[in-house]
């Protein structure tokens, strides 16, 4: 018989999906050139070319059978072992092999972290504004995402909102540092409080409460952002990697699971994921992907264009009189919106072929949120549209 | 806290991977080439020629962000059209795109399958002997896994015990066909009869029975076998596939589930399977590896040592007085054990070097099974230890 948990999932559609089908047929209407698109969050630049030259070096010189051969099910072991070295020397942690598990992308690591450290029915707690995939990522684990409101000031974390909605159920604490929607990145000061936020709850309840990063923008800090590494300042910590976008390789799924040598059970967290892997069908990265992304590992794509385009853009708005908070890394912006009603503002700015998300499924009213993943020359000859519509439909 | 059910997982260890694990060490010891290793599963033949020439030609020529960026979640749709354009092409079905889902691999699509037509509690039937991982890959689903012992004259299936454990929660039927680990292959009478038992049994209960087939070694059948596509006889049928035997890519992970088109909401099946992903993680296989893959869809590694190796073996163990019925596909040949209890043999033939599994894991105790998916060379060299072993110890 059919699953009607899954059957029901079929009416809801992403907004942010539906946007960009949108930019897709309307650029084929006037040019995809006259789209200014700003809806998905897919790189725009190119993976390293040592990635490309890594893999067809092994195509041309490796057995074919050990290249395609079987992944153990934690990860080809040297690649694990590489990820945990440049870890350690970036970072200056002390992962072992032990401690790292390759997944298919973040969303793999994730749907391997929940399951670790909760149990049907528990609650994960993640901060407004987050990524709605979270939502049926952690729902349907079986354990219940609820959603802390936002620190509107400067999308750090709003403690106050915290200190209401955590209680007992609560076994893991869910961050996305450099954040998408808002492109905010957590302060060492952020972190810091809200790691001893948790490890004072943990002896109030007697129990363990998992502190979930999910790292997939890491690589994409600017300028004088304040990012720390969120496993150092707590040790019941799992950190969920993705390579999607630091070596602009989304589609090929490898990512990772590393978690905090001194967490509770870090011995057998990894191992656990394995376990949790023959329920869920999951699988390692590709074998041929896991060993190319290996001999990259401390690169990345020119991330470059991203911070120019944020330097871009976030001048231009804050000319324009919206009120915004500065990204710290990432490729989104989050400005608050010039009428309450964010879904308004976003169809009236898409007349102007200008595709912007609102921002009430990522858990705040009232704002949107632009992808400059693009070219630079388009987020430019953007501006004048944006002023156009501003000018046009608000008068300002 | 820590999920108890994976923790506890850790305590079974596979007698699989042990054995092979046995034989790497004891390979250390004596030479590899003196372990007659028949444990693993994996293939010994490299991938066709085609794939790595299709990937490099890629890697030189298409734009690395096309190559490498995000597939659809069902898949890339060129790639989905090509795997129903073969499929019916091969099998005069009717397949169209909306009814492939790209997966990660047999474990992937067969994970998708089971959450798509059963829900917590309900039950599947499956046959032995089996593939001993049906079984966390099924409970971990929600769904009880239920096995039908076996027919154990010529590994078809025992249709006694099916009717004595049909009832009204069995949801899914799940066959696997060539077989791990006899390398029977289901006759069309079988599938035939089957198929009849199925539209019976759904009209009397009045629900939809789902049959699902898991097919990683469709593509390696022996000369003479009647190899019937399972889902040309019923409707309500879901082909579960993987690239990891035929194509020689294991570890790349990539195969597909095709909703048959006559089946109970066949045109939402493979969305569904969509929706499924979002909570267990699952992403599309590599995009490259879609590609790819679609390019050489029609080809096979030359798969023409494993009926070699076939045969050679049937023939020796016949000569040497085994009970054995004769593979008519996979890599896999399922002799009756020459006592009683099948670990204890394989424990004698461990001292002669000889790496045989123990059937019991595979739902039937008292035979072994061995993977020839080996060089002949050395299939044939284990012959005179095979035969010392079995004099040695039986008298024979």
């Amino acid at each position: 018989m059919i699953n009607e948990i899954y059957k029901n999932m079929l009416q809801g559609k992403s907004i942010i999906r539906e946007l960009s089908e949108y930019a897709a047929i309307r650029g084929k209407e006037i040019g995809y050139d006259n789209v200014f698109d700003f809806s998905l969050g897919n790189p725009s630049v190119p993976c390293p070319r040592n990635y490309t030259d890594s893999m067809m070096g092994m195509l041309k010189e490796e057995d074919p059978m050990a290249l395609h051969g079987y992944s153990p099910s934690l990860g080809i072991e040297s690649v694990r072992r590489a990820v945990a070295d440049s870890l350690n020397r970036r970072f200056a942690m002390d992962y072992e092999v032990k401690h790292i598990f390759m997944a298919s992308g973040a969303a793999g690591a994730l749907a391997h972290a929940f399951r670790c450290v909760t149990r049907p029915g528990d609650e994960i707690l993640t901060f407004a504004p987050f990524f709605p995939e979270y939502t049926p990522y952690v729902n349907l684990s079986g354990a219940r995402l609820k959603v802390v409101p936002a620190d509107t000031k400067k999308f750090q974390i709003n403690f106050g909102a915290l200190e209401e909605m955590m209680n007992e159920k609560v076994m893991a604490v869910l961050v996305n540092t450099p954040n998408n929607p808002s492109g905010a990145v957590y302060s060492t000061e952020t972190i810091e409080r809200l790691a001893e936020f948790l490890r004072g709850k943990q002896t109030e309840y007697g129990h363990d409460i998992f502190l979930i990063s999910d790292e997939p923008y890491r690589e994409i800090v600017f300028e004088g952002a304040d990012a720390p590494y969120v496993s150092k300042f707590y040790d019941n910590s799992i950190s969920c990697y993705s390579y999607s976008k630091s070596l602009s390789l989304p589609g090929e799924r490898i990512g990772y699971v590393a978690v905090n040598p001194r967490c509770r059970d870090a011995e057998i967290l990894a191992v656990m994921c394995g376990q949790i892997s023959r329920g869920i069908g999951h699988n390692c990265p590709a074998s041929s992907v896991q060993m190319a992304v290996a001999r990259v590992l401390d690169e990345t794509s020119d991330l470059s264009v991203y911070e120019t385009n944020m330097n871009v853009l976030y001048d231009a708005l804050v000319r324009l009189g919206f009120e915004v908070v500065r990204p710290g890394g990432t490729f989104y912006i989050f400005p608050k919106a010039l009428e309450e009603d964010a879904g308004v503002f976003c169809m009236k700015a898409k007349k102007y072929d200008l595709i912007l998300v609102p921002s009430d499924n990522f858990g705040v009213p009232g704002y949107f949120r632009m992808a400059y993943c693009i070219d630079t020359k388009k987020v430019r000859r953007s501006l004048p549209v944006l002023e156009k519509f501003v000018k046009e439909e608000y008068g300002l």
